[in-house]
């Protein structure tokens, strides 16, 4: 291994990163750091852009250049899986770009339902760039009546009732929660019972489910606060 | 003091949490680690419920138990501010809410304009919730003329070309940017011309900002593929 590219034992040490430190226990040195996972999907979609423009070859200085993350932290990160590069002859944009897919297991398709037939539920349902990642998004349901029947892009909204039957018989991987977060912890572990494997959490609310189910959060207002506290750090320099 | 909630210098050392390990550089004590203040939002949701159930005073342990954090972590946490609580006898609600409020910067209002009225932009303006934390959704703006003049919840739909003027006069502190990539980069930038403070990313692109400007990103994609990842992960085992 060259010097350029050594392989940090996460387990041990922390990755300086800007003004961040992050890392990741391994178990293994096989065992890639929560940081690196992190950034596999940024560089998944620059990837997937240089490959549209029909680039073949990329070094890692011109990709830092394009990402503004520095060469060195991506030879360290393509590193983790086994290098994917040869010294001075650059990284094969195609080849990397499936490898760093089929770790994020985007060589696959997973069947999605949208729970909450609202603006949000039906801002996700025409979301075309999921599809092509391979999200597809098959079934979108409400307990309203005046959402019930609607057209949503290629979908009808469903009557709720149905989707015991819908996620029992195992036609989808995962559900997106896009309603009022009251209903939501009900809901999930209606879903957890039935066999859903992940859950898409959009309600701004924790759910408590069984280790074995996915939870991704994403909490609109906590975003905000976020920018909230940038600005009133900005305001006091 | 007390050794339960030693102040650790977040310079020199690593947090270890779960199965994470993060921190921040601290440049003297009084700066907090980027992992705590990743965390406030949470604490600040949870003490919101806590505040509107009537509840006054909560113990670490408590609190750890609701959130599922442990009550170390949760007094290491409160120690970064003065600690706001006292042995054995808990928090006082109220006053912990205020003060990770004004941390948060959410002792003060935030004017915010959509740019892009498409089914996200609506489903954002729509969110009572984002009013109440003090980011008040003042204007939203399209350049699709089927969508000029239609009524969003309490706004309408005001047309793109009004922007300029709107956002120059300094009527506004943020903009969520929910249009098409494609878009996003040249948008960003005429709004940075005009004196924008922050901008809430929905395009899946990265945008260039001078740094005085706050960009916080909401990659949906990027969320989906933590699920695939994770999902990956587990098929694995």
């Amino acid at each position: 291994m060259s010097t350029n590219g050594t392989l940090t034992p996460f387990s041990h040490t922390c990755i300086i990163e800007r003004d961040i430190i992050e890392g990741g226990f391994a178990v293994n040195e096989k065992e890639i750091s929560l940081a690196v996972i992190k950034r596999l999907p940024r560089y998944y979609r620059y990837l997937g852009e240089l490959r549209e423009k029909g680039v073949e070859r990329i070094s890692s200085k011109e990709l830092s250049e394009q990402m503004q993350v520095t060469a060195s932290q991506i030879r360290q990160d393509f590193n983790n899986f086994g290098g994917f590069g040869q010294q001075g002859y650059g990284y094969n944009v195609k080849y990397l770009y499936e490898e760093i897919g089929k770790i994020l297991g985007l060589d696959r398709n997973y069947r999605v339902i949208i729970v909450g037939a609202g603006n949000l539920g039906q801002a996700l349902s025409n979301y075309s760039d999921f599809a092509k990642r391979g999200f597809l998004i098959e079934a979108i349901f409400d307990v309203k009546p005046e959402l019930i029947g609607k057209k949503v892009g290629h979908l009808t909204v469903w009557d709720a009732s149905l989707m015991e039957e819908y996620v029992t018989a195992g036609k989808c991987d995962i559900a997106a929660l896009t309603l009022p977060k009251e209903n939501a912890p009900a809901i999930a572990a209606k879903l957890v019972s039935w066999g859903i494997k992940a859950i898409w959490n959009f309600a701004p609310t924790d759910l408590n489910v069984p280790d074995h189910v996915v939870v991704e959060n994403v909490h609109l207002a906590e975003s905000l606060m976020r920018i909230s506290y940038n600005l009133t750090e900005k305001l006091k320099r």
